[in-house]
């Protein structure tokens, strides 16, 4: 997490979370059922409508994974650097690199138009589980439940669509227990405002990363337009004069990607024996690939940065969520929570525990192989994903709406174009470098001799193969992509590109392997986990909140610090701080401040809090989500948990996981003093303290 | 190889090589049995036995895993700067960082004494094979066969170290064809005399490890002492006057560590399938573990260097031999030359290749549990492998010689303690984090609820455990280490040290893999390779050379460019275009030249040679080799092999495959003008052009 961008999870892995009794401050609750009970209780606060819709309104969904929140009456939009980072990496060239340098737009005619960006805003939540339900006939084998309630939900999709013109998702809650329509004003004419450099934003590192005390300013912000001007923002949130204190309570309003706090003990443990190691292993092996590639050059370096980042976070998370399952007292609390849940119930049959156990034998059957083909692990190329999706919205464009794979469906097609047709610049280099170590780890994981494995290779070596299609293929150019998707299926099948044609070549069998997935493995997960989900509705009652699915939810907790192997690390750091840190490691990278900072120490008041900790329920994907106080004013942005922090998949505590956030008067005082950008700041402050 | 290192590599792999038809300049040959008719006609050059003899007595092995020579009257040692690390940071400290800042001892006085450092310098070669061969008595089982082996290796070793007082191994040739006695003179006060910089002994990094065009200054010099006094050498090299040119024939003096080429397919097919996969997962994820111990403090860094170098170097090196085996070229010429082999003998009854595969599937049964229990996979720590030698020791110490664990036989104990009472520094914060890591790869690895995980982790997380583990104990103490080893047995069994406790825990399970893998693999596969041999010398004669044995062997070569892509590539480098190569690359590290060499750019003639290429058949274990002219002069050093040397692992090709080299003119032209090391420099060439 410092970075907690979300970490999407192949689908086998989404399931329900039903705390039964929640501790202080723990959840990631519905927008449409807030907590209301347990805020009056703890911290004698009344939720109003008025506060969770303003609230609403206010929070930015960063559809490439992550959160922000509308800070102006202009469409200014905050997010973290590392949400904004991808933007930027799209944004710079070898002549500019903006991650390096950072960006302001001292006016409106300099800010700058990102490439295939989206934001989502909640618009609206209603309840179409009845819907759902009614097409999913009891008794109905697993494979067909599977298409039907495909069917239904893409139908759903469709039709609200059509009705109002809003992005529209039926969003699968306590993993069935619920199914629930959300819908989204978008914007995908976003500008870039404001990144400070990397240095400060990512000050410390991998080494600080997830880690607390720190000092980074992780902030960017954009400018949403419509219609070629900015967009006119009713919601947005007024910044605090003061920002977050000792003690306050504070809420979070974001899109935790992934947890899995329900899973049965047997689910747990291949998320320990299986996913999180295969996951560990492939991170490790593309971040040596990527550190070495980076090495060679300053330029090769640029090119990869953004990649590398999200790999090296990916990694550390990783390695924090998979000691958690290793420890003993972390899995023996579950299994005491399962035993407790088991006992409480009585007997279900047939027995949903069995169902999962049994779901995920087949799971680990075709785990390798999906990863590869499906999941395209076999083919770590962007030009491959290209064809892949051609190919695949050939096929299933000429299908009706309600039988295709759910990214093809109809009310999807936009948000999955602005990707296809993306003008992000693809470096060959860097794509035959990746490629041909995929297929090196094909062939390493499935066999020289496999069939399928020597068809795609060609006769050739992994490097040699590598090199000729990215060489040959034509995809790197967003016109030909276009004519490819405009032509159907029929240009597809008539195409001699040969990336086309690899992505041709593995689509049944990766197709064969998805389908076992979603039927053999999702469905009677899904199925099995509804029934604990329904036997714990019946004897706890409701008051719960569903794991987190990337959609937009409430945490609340308080400012406050922790202690850890004796040491009391207090909730906030300050300016100076950073300047002591850096002083600490010799000012060497990545523990060295911009030059920026340094000319500007004399200026800065040293005393203004940096960044600061509070007992939050977040997880990856809340990178970039506003906090608020009572009163609903920005009082921080989240952008990291603490290492502790990264059990909270699993389980909540307070004890010593914190999520972490810049202090709302840091990024004031950065603006003004070191970046000049006042005339940013004035538009952050426009209502101070209304 | 650029850091031709060797990589020792579990027993089972060891097998012989019998090139049927050598290649020109193909081969590592035995200094008993010199390749004459080849140089005779390829290159008109008479082998006399003193030149022979000169160039063995002047060759030095470095036992921790590369080569070197003497080069002057006073025990002056010369090997590459790669091959030194260990010992420069075995005495470094936070505040003397010898890998970084580099070292000149201008006095006698002021040469460094290492520690636990062994050279080895070859004094005669005899053979044994009819002894050994006497103990083993035909259609003994296989168990049985390896027990007598092993027993008149043992008793022949130490009745040549009583009667000479000399290091004694007996060497397998021929996978079992030959048996030879090697006599070594030992060196153990060693002492360091000159190091350059890391920045231009390794300039160009990880990046540039394995490329050439090169640049590197990668020398070390020791100096070898007895009685306190500088070693007298009555053979050493003599430094050439002009060193290497175009076309020139040269020869290569050193210790190659381990080839592969005769090689069954199915051996083949077992290294491409699990041995390099496994060990790149393996060397990714500890290179990522120290890059990031590393990131956190230029002290950590220091701390975790000359390991992580070898880490790096290794998976460098790895994914080169998997990319061979990967091609299908290469496997199809592999396949060829078995398919040849076979119809060339034969039948031979029983089935010699059936029976690799044989051996292979069990071997490949117990890999995993034998890379962690036996190999101390699972215990990624120098604590640990104290640990597990004294407990060893003690156990074995017991037992006759003749029936001891190879590493624990009378004559291999001064070499063994020599490293067991070493007082080099151990950090246990490293320690910690290593040791951690390798117990949760242990959960990974063999499962969470086997009994024995269970009882290594004693109940306890892999961090707990491991930071227990590493607080507790007090083996960093060598006075204690000398007691428990003094005490023998008793004193092991009574000692309440946890590392020693954790030692004897996991001794029986992985003396039990061991004795699976002497007895049902590596015995098995001796014999069928020896089968092998024997019919190939019954086909065609005995004049070829074995597979390397990290044992010293001369390799010869002429110093040629040649063409990568449709560019030719020059033999040389020059001074010059080490400073081009920097600016080229911004002066950023690893591209940084030192600050010494920037300032004395002026004084330094920049049309010197600084590195050349050979044909010269070398692998990993040659780093250091001397390289020398018809004359016997020293005009190079081996440092690397390029990319495309990395197959020679397996087949030897001279079309691109280089040994990359020092040129003898850059380090004088360093040492004088660089340096400021004239008195060096005079030592070297005490005898120009003799």
């Amino acid at each position: 997490m410092a970075r907690l961008l979300t970490q999407l999870i192949p689908g086998t892995l989404m399931v329900m979370m039903l705390a039964g009794s929640s501790s202080a401050d723990e959840g990631m609750w519905l927008f449409d059922h807030p907590p209301r009970e347990q805020l009056k209780k703890n911290y004698n606060f009344d939720v109003t409508d008025a506060w969770m819709t303003h609230l609403m309104h206010s929070a930015v969904r960063f559809n490439s994974g992550g959160s922000g929140s509308f800070v102006s009456a202009d469409g200014l939009v905050m997010t973290n650097h590392h949400v904004g980072a991808g933007a930027l990496q799209k944004l710079s060239s070898a002549k500019r690199d903006l991650i390096t340098t950072g960006f302001y737009a001292r006016t409106r005619e300099e800010e700058l138009k990102c490439i295939d960006m989206e934001l989502n805003v909640l618009v609206d939540i209603s309840d179409v589980t009845a819907k759902v339900n009614a097409a999913v006939k009891p008794g109905m084998p697993a494979a067909e439940a599977q298409l039907a309630r495909r069917a239904v939900m893409n139908t759903i999709e469709q039709e609200s669509l059509k009705a109002t013109g809003l992005r529209s998702d039926v969003v699968t809650l306590y993993q069935g227990g619920q199914y629930h329509l959300y819908r989204y004003k978008k914007y995908t004419d976003v500008r870039l405002v404001f990144a400070p450099e990397k240095e400060i934003a990512f000050f410390g590192g991998d080494p600080d990363n997830f880690e607390f005390p720190r000092y980074d300013l992780d902030i960017t912000f954009f400018r949403a337009y419509e219609n070629g001007a900015p967009a006119k923002i009713e919601h947005y949130l007024h910044w605090s004069a003061a920002g977050a204190a000792d003690g306050d309570l504070v809420f979070v309003a974001g899109n935790p990607g992934h947890t899995d706090r329900l899973n049965t003990m047997a689910h747990l443990e291949f998320l320990r024996d299986r996913v999180l190691p295969d996951q560990l292993t492939r991170l490790r092996r593309r971040e040596v690939l990527l550190r070495t590639y980076s090495e060679q050059s300053l330029e090769n370096a640029r090119r990869a940065q953004a990649e590398l980042f999200g790999i090296e976070n990916g990694r550390k998370a990783n390695i924090g969520r998979l000691a958690g399952l290793q420890a003993p007292a972390i899995m023996a609390a579950k299994q005491k929570e399962e035993s407790s849940r088991r006992a409480l119930m009585g007997n279900i049959t047939p027995d949903p525990w069995e169902a999962v156990a049994t779901a995920i034998k087949i799971n680990e059957k075709i785990y390798t192989d999906l990863g590869l083909l499906e999941y395209g692990g076999a083919f770590n190329s962007h030009l491959f994903s290209i064809a892949r999706t051609l190919v695949r919205l050939g096929e299933e464009s000429a299908k009706p709406n309600a039988e295709r794979l759910r990214e093809y469906r109809e009310s999807n097609l936009d948000s999955l174009e602005l990707q296809l047709f993306s003008a992000a610049p693809i470096y060959k280099d860097l794509e035959t470098v990746k490629l041909s170590d995929s297929l090196g780890m094909l062939i390493e994981q499935k066999g020289a001799d496999d069939p399928l494995v020597q068809k795609i290779l060609a006769g050739q070596s992994p490097t040699e193969r590598a090199a000729k299609l990215i060489l040959d293929t034509t995809l790197a150019d967003v016109a030909l992509r276009k004519k490819l998707a405009d032509g159907g299926k029929a240009a597809i099948l008539a195409s001699n590109d040969p990336m086309i044609q690899l992505a041709r070549l593995v689509d049944e069998p990766a197709r064969e392997l998805r389908k076992i997935q979603e039927q053999q493995v999702d469905e009677p997960m899904h199925q099995a986990y509804a029934r604990i989900a329904q036997a714990q509705f019946k004897a706890l009652g409701t008051s719960a909140y569903p794991d987190a699915t990337f959609t937009l939810r409430l945490a609340y907790g308080a400012v406050r610090g922790y202690e850890q192997q004796g040491q009391k690390i207090p909730p906030f750091t300050t300016i100076g701080g950073a300047f002591e840190h850096a002083a600490a490691h010799n000012n060497v990278p990545p523990f060295r401040l911009p030059s920026r900072w340094m000319e500007s120490k004399s200026k800065l008041d040293l005393s203004v809090p940096m960044n600061f900790v509070s007992t939050a329920d977040i997880i990856g994907g809340n990178s970039g989500s506003p906090v608020v106080n009572r009163a609903g004013e920005l009082v921080g942005i989240i952008f990291d948990g603490n290492i502790q922090s990264l059990v909270l998949d699993f389980v909540y505590t307070s004890d010593m996981a914190r999520a972490v956030s810049v202090h709302s008067s840091a990024i004031i005082e950065a603006l003004r003093k070191v970046y000049d950008a006042g005339a940013l700041a004035d538009e952050l402050q426009g209502h101070p303290g209304k």
